[in-house]
């Protein structure tokens, strides 16, 4: 493969990890609207398959496996590529707690709704554009916007540990709402696993902007 | 670097890999132990630090690098090396729910004991037993063992259905056990969680081995 070929093929490459990424993440945005507007048809289809990410994911995950079998590529361009793979397990992960929200919705839209906005929404435009700017500090290589992505991690957090503690005030009060608000419970622990994902990502791409591991000097991820 | 320096060196890669799966798997083992025999201090030791699977994590990634960059291999050695760094970011979130799983231990440690066997020593000792399973499958180049692995990730998906209905009957009869009961789902979600690494892995192997991709074929392991 010439030098020019292969710079394309890594542009291709980019390309479709971005598609990836917006596939999975409008997943999880339809599985979260799902709760929100009570669409059960919605959730049903989200929780039906993701066929398309599984595709995707396989095809990303070749092209990896070619671009390092035949140009047996150095140093940067090795990261970018191994970079490349992980971040593709990382997306197509995202995809699965799509799924996972949408089943949890399926289980609480029968039930008369239980004050269904607390802090979710919020969760779940943070870990989208989480996501999102995880994957832009990819093909930008810009480390600085990878370092706001892990700070906004912290927050996820947060919003997960007030969303518990609210719903856990409810099932005191009242344990007819149990059910409906471990859902919920579930429902923003499948939003604090993209936030990690997305933060995996992020660290990713600082390894491979700066060489330099960042991954275990953010402890703070690691949450019950 | 010449072809028997390679192999000797794959070689090492395999022993750490194990070495990384013996450690985290260790930490599970007694997060879960401390949860069984209610020793506070051993949680709060496996909560405070896993500096040890974070520096190996980091100098098995190295190796890959290395390994990739030096000898750019062709074809089945490639496979296995991207393998093994997939692996090797799985085993390492396998020990982050170490971490998570001692961090529940001990919210629940000061409260008076909830049954606190249920179905979660089960659950925790099949997935070791996964974790373990699909590492051996890797070194040995074992998918008939893989699959195997595969299979089990269902019977820990029942179990932890299981726990989630005995102690969602509990919180209904008794809210003073909201607490406790939620923090032994939370645990049982961290285990699960490490089901799905492990089947991760297996699938890897399988992928390495017959050249194809099972990933999509095994869709049970999306739960909620």
């Amino acid at each position: 493969m010439e030098r020019h070929h292969f710079e394309d093929e890594l542009q291709v490459l980019k390309q479709r990890l971005l598609g990836m990424g917006a596939l999975v993440e409008d997943r999880v945005h339809q599985a979260v609207t799902a709760l929100i507007e009570r669409r059960l048809g919605l959730a049903e289809q989200i929780a039906g398959g993701d066929q398309e990410v599984n595709e995707l994911q396989i095809e990303i995950d070749d092209r990896c496996l070619k671009l390092l079998a035949l140009q047996q590529p150095m140093a940067t361009d090795l990261r970018l590529i191994t970079a490349a793979m992980k971040i593709n397990a990382d997306l197509e992960r995202i995809g699965d707690q799509a799924v996972n929200i949408a089943q949890n919705v399926i289980k609480i839209l029968p039930q008369p709704p239980l004050r269904p906005t607390i802090d979710i929404p919020r969760m779940a435009q943070i870990t989208q554009s989480m996501t999102r700017d995880s994957l832009d500090a990819f093909v930008k290589k810009d480390a600085v916007l990878a370092r706001k992505v892990l700070k906004r991690d912290d927050e996820v957090d947060q919003l997960k540990d007030q969303v518990f503690r609210v719903l856990l005030t409810y099932m005191m009060a009242d344990p007819g709402t149990i059910e409906r608000a471990l859902s919920l419970i579930l429902i923003s622990r499948n939003l604090e696993r993209i936030a990690d994902h997305a933060t995996n990502i992020a660290e990713d791409v600082i390894f491979l902007v700066e060489a330099k591991d960042v991954r275990h000097h953010h402890e703070e991820r690691v949450t019950p």
